[in-house]
């Protein structure tokens, strides 16, 4: 039965009906024949992950160029098990050949912990004598104890425990009823518990205790607004429509949409993954992304008070962001023509599972995309902007990050995160005041500072993969006010620092130089420019870590160190706080500082690069952000400058387009292409103007 | 006919009939009394400037706050005037009272230049027999002098000339065709024009001398990309309608939104000015902001090389953003159902004019509010968000820019600028390097170095005008790791640093402590956070003037030598660089720094202040801004933060809501509220989820 279903599955492989791209994320047959080629051999495991084991670069780059000619690189999962004993197996197995490739025992780690292995901790935290005594403590009575709730965060990393045992943190809350946001509630004490022998093995208990709040309930669910009063009745509806259908075309998952196009991966951990992004500059495909993801994140929080310095999660490496995905809803998360993706993981059990619709890509009308007019005459080109947003929505416990892979018109790729959900919270006496370190956001709810650092990973491909990094920096000229080079002062150039080797590489943000960091291809200069063709990053939401080095977060989140790092490609380097973060000390610092480390000096000029930047924000909590955040927006571009020849969106038509001899000649330009449903608010026609009073 | 036409304004401004706001703009009614006022005792001038001389804070907040028992403020015009002999003359005028309130003769002053003023320098450049000589020694034949067109600039400053008398400096371009951009075929020479006598009074010829561009034309417009092979076809229409219309209300030129209220004005110079901005928090109108606009920018480019120093275009104060401001099209600059208004200027001679649809406002669809999922059992909340435009677009000779004045439902103001339109060029020559100042963006042209500054002028009124401004730092802990107070290294905080006087309140940007700035009223505390009410001015995009200290730029931009400054409130203080710009020395500096200078060690604690903020970016030319730029968008947010004691937009309807409870018993949440329109891309159902393969 199963070597039947191993050679249904690879025979699918093998191309003869519908062969899957290489870039794409494991289906659910692939997921259940990689769990029936391990459980052969090792038929007792729990299963972590089993993921895409992705192509070897070199051998997928050879394979794209010419996909008719050289094999197709195998498929391979990358699987995760967890053996009796907390034991942790790191294998690969090719599914073409139907065999395991390497299965190796990995001790001192813990892989990330699944939605599963969350799901199970509130049970038995309830049930836990010690925890129900802390309860009392606090003011809940054992009667009311399935009124308790816990969000389990990994425990981040605790000396007492170390890494042998696989830990995680209970964040204790309380529901007056089951409909209350427990985060006005939250409990002053901390059980830890074990994963392997599910049981409570230790209680945080704070020196200062904090009873159960006693203020009512605030919440912003439809029907606690209903009977608050209701919502505002006045808002008309906006639709958003496209009768003609939708400008992109999805083949597999490879997307075309204007010039560009782009494989849309997912996996387990980064989430959304896009590959070989190239755009057609005029009839030449161009590469410029090999690869891009956000492939890691920390948040710490800044209450130094035990045990909250271990809130500093990870919440891709120790989570995953393709595990915590939302299922998405038409109108709701998106609104207009749709195309989703869905996205197929392991149970722990071995069992396939499908989250549906945990993509979403459509497009959006973005404002103008240029505009000009002649003064002289009032000639005008005025051209709308329309932007392809591959998104998804991920709930890391009490938050929710909104992740927007925009493609824009002219060139220009954005990755836009949106923070929204709740914040994280602590219990605050009466007249205790949450400063320094929080505030207070309602009575008796601390909400404490923290960072939201993310983490992407850019492999550039700027016309071919050997790339060189430079900080550009703007800076006044050095030549003094009054000199004959700077008579007036106002010389000002971009300065560009190359970046020769990995130590050179790591750089931080300067708002003052408005910093940038330009990827370039020093074998091709732009015709008109006369410099390296390049893509520059673009980010102003850099905040410098906040916990000091040598902290446990600078220690375990060493990606965080700096706004930029920059390491020579390998394909084993994907995840810059390590492979497995959970439990980590940072003692040594896993991932980017171990990689840099290890060739400080080897040279990064004209060679395969990968861009390593972190951003975000430092988050000073409110009381607007309580009982639910609006949702932050943050955004990095990623923007042709000197890649194209010219503007590359010019052959989007305009709205609106009339020529200095069409206005002389009283000629009519050409109008309307792309809108004629506007209309005035209040009446009357676009000529005579809105004016109530007109 | 004057006095009976006079005597027909007094009488509807006196109040029977309509009665205008007081910050309402001077009305092409009233335009034209003050024009007949000041020509009884002045009949030979040419006007300038009729704008409104805005009612005095303090009286008005009293008419505000009272109408019905206040005296309503004398509806006053601002006049400026040119005589005989570039005589300026600035003057009010009481448009109730019918008579002249001031008259002064202004020396060693220019006005800023108008549309009318720029319009003639390229007939007369044309017809001068040393411009024709300059043309012949480019390569110009004289029978070709309808195919040179000029840019006329504000001569900035120029030691040589000085400020008595009224100069523009002409940039001179070639057109091969009359619709070809002529930004492509820029001329090497510069005249300079005096408006006065309306003739070219000097000619600046560089060393090295640039013939005109042989590279062909490179066009945007819709017939040379026609002619090129076409616009590209693939771009299906995205509809986006309001059928039951508009959710918001204008009475007058007051906006209601939501929870918003303010007024929208507009004037000649800054544009849109925001006034009386309120927010309805529950059922208690509070005031926000009294006047919010963008006060003054300034444009200085990079390259040393005279006369090329001059271009530093303070574009409101030398040429007034009002007056350059757009016609605005429908379904062009803005889609949707939108409510436009017009704007009233004064003609040279008098007469009023009206600019059909100055003003754009309308609502759009603003992605995810906030959303919420309990990961134990999926019940969430998800609310869309909606945003209010207010916007204008301006024409700079070459750059457009596109001003957005958002309201959003969380009590955010987001002041969002585009900038768009063609660079500014340069002539160079054949081998000839743009580097460092520039870049050659197509064979020929140098775009130089550059870039925009903007100053926001935000007077706030948070509960009331007594407000205080600090300095807020996001810091690490000052005690070290490994002590008892930061023992894990992770503690960070909120550095606040009051600002007592203005010349505290001169800061800069800083990235890395991702830097902000709060108004806060000391005299109300947050119930919930225990601190002063307030709102942020959180802004990400603060390059530092690149001219140097002391050079020409920095004296005479001196609002952009710092990224805050924050002064006393005076009615006099609108204008940061002064009141007339263009020909300024900057000796002494006029506007922030002599206000500042004149009161460094004043208190600015809980009294009546204005902040002054400058941002903006330094654009480094790229080919792809060719031949015309791609819309850059940059952010500026005034963000409530202590201000409501909770999310103030929960009054929002969900796009769909359910509970655990509801979850629990199977039963429906809220759903499609907003939107029942959104489709799959290709076909298929919701539920099937849209994958091509499902």
């Amino acid at each position: 039965m199963v070597l039947e279903r191993l050679q249904q599955v690879a025979s699918h492989l093998a191309g003869h009906t519908n062969p899957s791209n290489p870039f794409d994320p494991l289906s659910t047959e692939e997921i259940a024949a990689a769990v029936a080629i391990v459980r052969q051999s090792h038929p007792d495991v729990f299963f972590n992950t089993v993921t895409l084991w992705e192509p070897r670069k070199e051998e997928m780059m050879r394979y794209v160029a010419s996909p008719e000619t050289v094999p197709r690189p195998h498929r391979i999962a990358d699987v995760v098990a967890i053996g009796r004993g907390s034991k942790v197996f790191d294998g690969t197995v090719d599914l073409i050949e139907g065999k395991i490739v390497t299965w190796d025992l990995t001790e001192g780690v813990q892989p990330l912990i699944t939605m599963e292995d969350l799901q199970i901790v509130e049970t038995v935290v309830r049930k836990d004598a010690k925890v129900i005594e802390q309860c009392g403590i606090v003011g809940i009575p054992p009667q009311d104890m399935h009124k308790v709730y816990c969000d389990p965060w990994t425990i981040g990393y605790d000396e007492r425990f170390g890494s042998g045992v696989r830990l995680q943190q209970a964040l204790m809350y309380y529901r007056p009823h089951i409909d209350d946001s427990q985060y006005t509630y939250p409990l002053d004490f901390c059980p830890i518990y074990n994963s392997d022998t599910q049981e409570i093995v230790h209680i945080d208990i704070p020196k200062v205790r904090r009873p159960l709040n006693t203020a009512p309930p605030t919440n912003y669910h439809a029907e606690a607004i209903k009977a608050a009063g209701g919502f505002r009745t006045d808002l008309k509806p906006i639709n958003i429509s496209q009768p003609e259908g939708v400008s992109f075309t999805v083949d597999g998952r490879t997307v075309k949409w204007q010039n560009w196009s782009c494989h849309v991966g997912f996996n387990y951990r980064e989430g959304i993954v896009l590959s070989n992004v190239t755009f057609n500059d005029k009839g030449t495909v161009r590469p410029i992304f090999w690869r891009i993801s956000l492939a890691e994140m920390v948040v710490p929080y800044g209450n130094p008070e035990r045990p909250h310095h271990r809130k500093h999660a990870f919440d891709l490496g120790e989570y995953g962001g393709g595990y915590m995905t939302n299922s998405l809803s038409l109108g709701c998360d998106c609104k207009g023509a749709i195309h989703y993706l869905d996205a197929a993981f392991v149970s722990r059990n071995g069992d396939p599972q499908t989250i549906k619709n945990a993509i979403c890509i459509h497009e959006e009308d973005a404002g103008i995309l240029f505009k000009h007019t002649d003064f002289r005459d009032n000639s005008t080109t005025v051209t709308r902007a329309r932007k392809l947003l591959i998104s998804q929505i991920f709930t890391a416990a009490n938050y929710e990050y909104c992740v927007y892979w925009i493609l824009h018109q002219d060139g220009t790729i954005q990755l836009e995160i949106k923070l929204t959900g709740i914040l994280n919270t602590y219990a605050l006496n009466p007249g205790e005041s949450a400063a320094p370190w929080g505030t207070e956001v309602y009575p008796g709810v601390n909400a404490h500072n923290h960072q939201h650092l993310f983490c992407l990973r850019v492999d550039p491909n700027i016309d071919g993969p050997n790339n060189t990094i430079s900080i550009v920096d703007a800076v006044a000229a050095e030549a003094p006010v009054g000199s004959e080079e700077n008579f007036y002062g106002n010389a000002f150039y971009a300065k560009k620092t190359k970046v020769e080797t990995m130590k050179e590489g790591m750089s931080d943000y300067d708002g003052a130089s408005s910093r940038t960091w330009e990827m370039a291809n020093e074998g091709k200069i732009n015709a008109y420019s006369k410099k390296p063709v390049g893509y520059k990053l673009v980010s102003r939401e850099v905040p410098k870590l906040l916990p000091k080095e040598g902290s446990l977060v600078w220690k375990r989140a060493g990606f965080a160190r700096h706004a930029v790092h920059v390491t020579k490609y390998s394909d084993e380097q994907i995840h810059p706080a390590g492979r497995h973060v959970p439990q980590t000390s940072g003692e040594p610092s896993q991932g980017l500082p171990a990689w840099i480390a290890a060739d400080p000096e080897g040279s990064l000029v004209n060679t395969d690069v990968v861009l390593w930047h972190t951003f975000g924000l430092t988050h000073f909590p409110a009381p607007e952000d309580y009982p639910v955040m609006p949702a932050e927006p943050m955004t990095v571009l990623l923007r042709p400058r000197g890649f194209f020849t010219e503007n590359p969106a010019m052959d989007v038509p305009p709205s609106y387009s009339s020529t200095p001899s069409q206005v002389a000649a009283k000629k009519q330009g050409l109008t309307g292409v792309v809108d004629s449903l506007s209309r005035l608010a209040f009446g009357g026609t676009a000529e005579k103007g809105g004016s109530k009073d007109a």
